[in-house]
């Protein structure tokens, strides 16, 4: 364990790196020129061996931790696992965060200038994949010269880009860290997905994905969007544990205001989303999601799939996690023993559901810490 | 068992009992004169002993079995489970089929017209509960004859209805039988139920509740809702065995055009209800679930709820049922013994998720039929 007491990595700044040369995506179609949002922390070695790439969810970007200013209500989004004495030490780590394309928080987007018309991308903005997103991130290191990642870290759809890493680019990743993750979505996943995508698609403020043009958000939708994936991060029994049947007002109201505690909690947290994320970049990650399945080129067969890598895996699971259960982990598992891979795998008892991998529920943290100490001596070897 | 072989009941016709003294409401108003539809299957025999009534689900209706014409495409809902030589047998038992109040199938709802104003009721209908219908039935019964059902029988919501007809007429009620239900909602089903009224109530087709006005029909909403719903009424397991990930044209398309079959699915369910179906009914229905608490009247004790009940009881869930899974049946089960009553209990290994109440299941409705063959003999002792 770290010795350094844990703290935050304190005030920190975005960073944009812009690049010229065209990425040929793999809808068939390429980014003539596109840029990354990107923050660091901590200090590249001389080595340039101990840099960890983080890699975001659906509704995440580049901002991991710290904040912007000391005015700033909320650090960044895992500020809780990265910083000096966090299990992502930032004292000996090298920390890399960045906003994936397709994003709506600095990187090219739909919500970004489209340079051929003057206008934001909208429904031109290309379907972006996690392959796509591999591919840019490895662009990203290349610019900071970094050849190898100490580690590619990432929960959820950001645990799907830290196998893609590993399978497309075994000499650059020496550990992956894949939490609350699936090898690929189930039909049940893509259904969830689906009504969230149609109730974007079909409110009339959408305008076909072009709604910039006509000073209108699609609110309506995103917020039902968000209303619904919310109830999918969390576990059943915590849903009851922390609202259960209490009512707004102590009392059956017999009307369609907020009734329960849990419709006033998902509303707010429905209307909040949608006043600041766009909803372009929830379609987008939400396909991504979909898409995502590296068994695919290799004939469905995971197996070989991961027989090229060479990483040390670390597959991290949540009991009460029923959006990416543990047994979709432990596909991934069978797989990496199967081909022979060095995998821990960890199933870890929480309340949290599929938001636990963003929390600080102490085994988890305690595991990451203990398998990131052996990163950190492996840097140092 | 039966000695009949299986066979449709045939062709049916609804019927319609006009209730001309108001029905005082659990909201606190009061409903000044209604119409129930109803359709009948069998004979009542003489004593009057035979009647069995069905209690429906959320989208179900009056018109459990049988066909209107030769030309129906489709019989009633539970047309499996309701026949002669079936296990609900119309052989053996006068079966009563009832829309609830609150209905779009031609009992008095949203969509009829409320004669005060010579306009549809709309948003002024008032807001209707498991505690309500369970009255409005009994009325029905009344008005039929009937002082003592030989069984109410209910699945999902219609469970529900059962349940409570057993602790609010225990002397009418010979038998209860309470397949895939709960005695009360989660956290986690008020959350999607919400979900689904939003999408509903923000539709900008909804006005208020008053779209019929306007020439308008909240189809957007509807869908939405429908297509929400039905992943909760399918199994994870069910879903991915029947559509996996298999896509609608062999290859990505990498657009937001239907991409997997489970979309074309959902998306051809959300379309038919929503043509179908009214959508301040779907609201109704949502929050009669809601409410359905008769332990709440009992300081939340369930045993003591159901500690004036009579009747035998058959409780049945099945396995694969996240709505409402085994161990909320067992809720029921756990109070029932606690208050000293008959109950049998089956969980039914099934992997049609909640829809399994619907399905011919071969131990479902074997366990179904030997339940009744005893209230059938019952009936005849």
């Amino acid at each position: 364990m770290s010795t350094t007491t844990p703290r935050s990595v304190g005030l920190v700044r975005a960073q944009t790196a812009v690049f010229e040369s065209p990425l040929a995506l793999e809808c068939g179609t390429a980014l003539p020129a596109y840029q990354l949002q990107f923050e660091t922390y901590g200090t590249l070695n001389a080595a340039k061996s101990n840099a960890v790439l983080i890699c975001h969810a659906l509704s995440g970007h580049h901002h991991v931790a710290g904040r912007y200013s000391d005015a700033d209500k909320y650090p960044g989004w895992w500020d809780n696992m990265v910083g000096p004495g966090k299990p992502i030490d930032t004292e000996r780590f090298f920390v890399i965060g960045v906003n994936n394309l397709g994003g709506c928080h600095g990187s090219t987007g739909p919500s970004s200038i489209n340079p051929d018309t003057g206008k934001p991308w909208g429904s031109a903005f290309p379907v972006v994949t996690v392959n796509d997103w591999v591919k840019a991130q490895a662009r990203l290191a290349d610019r900071l010269g970094i050849d190898t990642f100490a580690a590619v870290i990432g929960g959820s759809l950001g645990g799907m880009q830290a196998l893609q890493w590993s399978i497309d680019y075994p000499e650059r990743v020496k550990n992956a860290l894949v939490i609350a993750s699936a090898p690929k979505l189930s039909a049940q996943n893509i259904a969830f997905n689906d009504v969230a995508r149609q109730a974007i698609l079909t409110d009339p403020d959408f305008f076909g994905g072009d709604f910039y043009e006509h000073g209108a958000i699609p609110r309506r939708g995103l917020r039902l969007a968000r209303m619904l994936g919310h109830i999918t991060y969390l576990s059943d029994d915590g849903m009851g544990a922390k609202f259960g049947r209490m009512l707004k007002s102590g009392e059956y109201q017999y009307g369609f205001d907020v009734e329960f505690e849990i419709e006033s909690y998902l509303r707010y947290q429905g209307d909040k989303f949608s006043d600041s994320f766009d909803a372009n970049t929830y379609l987008l990650m939400t396909k991504a999601l979909d898409y995502f399945d590296p068994a695919k080129p290799f004939g469905g067969d995971l197996v070989k799939a991961v027989s090229g890598t060479s990483a040390n895996f670390l597959v991290v699971s949540f009991d009460s996690d029923w959006r990416f259960s543990p047994g979709r982990s432990r596909e991934i598992v069978d797989a990496l023993v199967a081909a022979g891979k060095r995998v821990q795998y960890a199933q870890i008892a929480s309340g949290h559901g599929h938001d636990a991998f963003l929390m600080m529920d102490h085994p988890y943290h305690e595991l990451m810490h203990a398998f990131l100490n052996r990163v950190h001596e492996e840097v140092n070897r």
